[in-house]
């Protein structure tokens, strides 16, 4: 009967521009079993290609955001070989596994829609890799960060947080947090950058939202390709091949008409209205 | 008669070793038109032929640094046409005028002199985008930072600011600025980076002015070769190649008796003369 | 006589596991002399082959980190050559010896365990360099960091700084400690992350220590591949490019009994014991 209950919640805000995804295992601090990655995923796909949602907002039910790896299904062959198909032993089996976690991010990454983390308790180990994945971090004041990864017998570099963090941060203070696995509160991630807003746990999620409802007032595409310039962008060469692909992004922007109503609602003292 | 005023002014301090570039147009918040483009471009070629300057201060006149795209300018045929030559229509037409105002940066990087931004009031947009392409960023307590872009029916990535502002600050915050467009006022850009330097708004040029002149002090090449280096290294493969130009400089910097006349005075506890 | 005493002093602790490496010219606040640098490599050749040890701390005997070059003896050049051998003129010769300093760096970063700097007064130029090559770094309340290159007639960019100082605390700060060589004093350099760990002066050492202690209860080779990873997915091309190191990393992780260890530990709340 386990497998019936939903990992994952997806509820639609906003006229369906806003999609809010829950993780729904509180019960275990939102341990990521394979099932749930599996579900995480299907979700992210069906999000991609819902040309409504705009943006999105990952938070997670209960008292944390996502602990880490549920440590229980973890080495549970069934349930990994539900997920990735059976693949005997060998270096083949426990790759694909890890692949199929790491992926996730990859995912996120991915889909058009812009992500707002909205983080509330543990973002441990592949909960952080998640949050780190996202486009925006919104914090809780019960926040608090962790890789944890060292602290299960493996590297401290996992789920894409040796790329990740340390250009969120810089990597001075990934570096730390990679090796050391120390806990960092809500302050100090906002001092480290780690968070760019920080709110009461009971207005987390509204907040989350109406983060992601500003968002779908800018230009459809013009949030599309600021999701994917800036990604991009973070593996350019130079500034010069950086901005090849903002000057073909801009031109892009330019075909539809919606630079004009920018234009003419600047004028006219009025908001832009790119829903046309 | 519009076009005799000029956009841009410039004057010289310190025997000609400074040299301050203001934007020139307070009326409009020295919104970029595409005459001023031109005019700044024509100014930083001079600036950097210009063997007798050191240091370079960019500020803006009257109550902003600069507003970002002039809107009203910005879609006349005629001043694109002046700026960049009669193209017709189609892709390429777009894509001369995207490039010519992005241009901007790769020359701001290019000259030899360092540049010292001194931001007062608004650096919006475009104006953002010139105070990232600066080496150092000065800012009265009037300062407000945004990336604007986005509000104006294109992509947050704009004139460079997708490869400067993670670079600079961490894409943790450099994303959530050209994602959302929220504007940083000074208190917050110190702390996450954008300026390491706040003085009150009378002191500004002056204090940008003393600062240039405090450059000016190192040896020439020494200065130079630190402004080509740092940047060129942000793109370097690995450490041992960031080395390997590092390594080089310092011998160039070697040969003509700088590094001896930097030991002489630190022996006799004087300050060192480069200007020999 | 001079030559006889060791410009470098090392320690062991914690049953070996610990080597406290200490710069050992405090009357020249541990001033880098050619022969200091010789026996710093040396001693980080031996620290790789010391299969017992797991964790470096480096410190300076002292008031000081290390103030940078030693200009008396950067000049001398029977010391340049009892380091790099006879070179007579012409640019291989002042290659090799800039060369020669600028490996430390790269030796730090290649030896197999992670280095904790604990920075007590100057760490200026060369110093800074070394501070900034190691892992993690914690301050004394005395710490004061400069890039110092620039006032010595070269430029700002200098053993490994162009690479290294960017990269772990962003670019605008990163570039005007290089270009201006202003002094950072411990509050600013917490602030801006250049350490995420401040003490009293006289707590520094001891607690280095005990960070370093921490460490060694990490899984070994989970430790190794940490630094191995962090290091060198700084230079990955993609967030992909990345994984493809990180996934490989966590299945060697697995191969040693480390992960069933840790998971056991977690289940029976105990301290995970790696040392089997």
């Amino acid at each position: 009967m386990r497998k019936k209950v939903k990992a994952i919640t997806i509820e639609k805000h906003c006229d369906g521009k806003v999609t809010v995804l829950s993780f729904a295992r509180p019960e275990v601090r939102n341990a990521l079993s394979w099932r749930m990655v599996t579900e995480f995923k299907a979700a992210l796909n069906a999000i991609d290609k819902d040309n409504q949602c705009r943006a999105v907002v990952i938070t997670g039910a209960g008292e944390s955001f996502c602990a880490g790896l549920d440590l229980v299904d973890q080495g549970n062959r069934q349930s990994l070989s539900e997920a990735v198909g059976e693949l005997g032993d060998g270096p083949r089996a426990g790759m694909r596994g890890q692949e199929y976690m790491a992926e996730m991010i990859l995912l996120m990454r991915a889909i058009q829609q812009p992500i707002i983390a909205a983080v509330n308790g543990h973002a441990y180990g592949g909960g952080l890799g998640i949050a780190l994945g996202c486009d925006i971090r919104m914090a809780a004041k019960s926040a608090k960060f962790c890789t944890q990864f060292i602290r299960l017998g493996v590297s401290g570099c996992d789920i894409g947080v040796s790329y990740t963090l340390p250009k969120l941060i810089g990597a001075a203070r990934a570096h730390d947090m990679m090796m050391t696995a120390r806990v960092i509160d809500v302050e100090l991630a906002e001092q480290w950058g780690l968070v760019t807003y920080v709110v009461e746990d009971e207005q987390l999620e509204q907040q989350a939202i109406e983060l992601a409802v500003s968002l779908c007032e800018f230009s459809p595409y013009g949030l599309i390709s600021t999701k994917q310039g800036m990604w991009s962008n973070l593996d350019a060469s130079s500034l010069a091949a950086a901005m090849q692909l903002e000057n073909r992004n801009q031109i892009l922007n330019g075909l539809g008409g919606d630079v004009e109503e920018a234009a003419a609602a600047f004028f006219e003292k009025r908001k832009a209205n790119f829903d046309r």
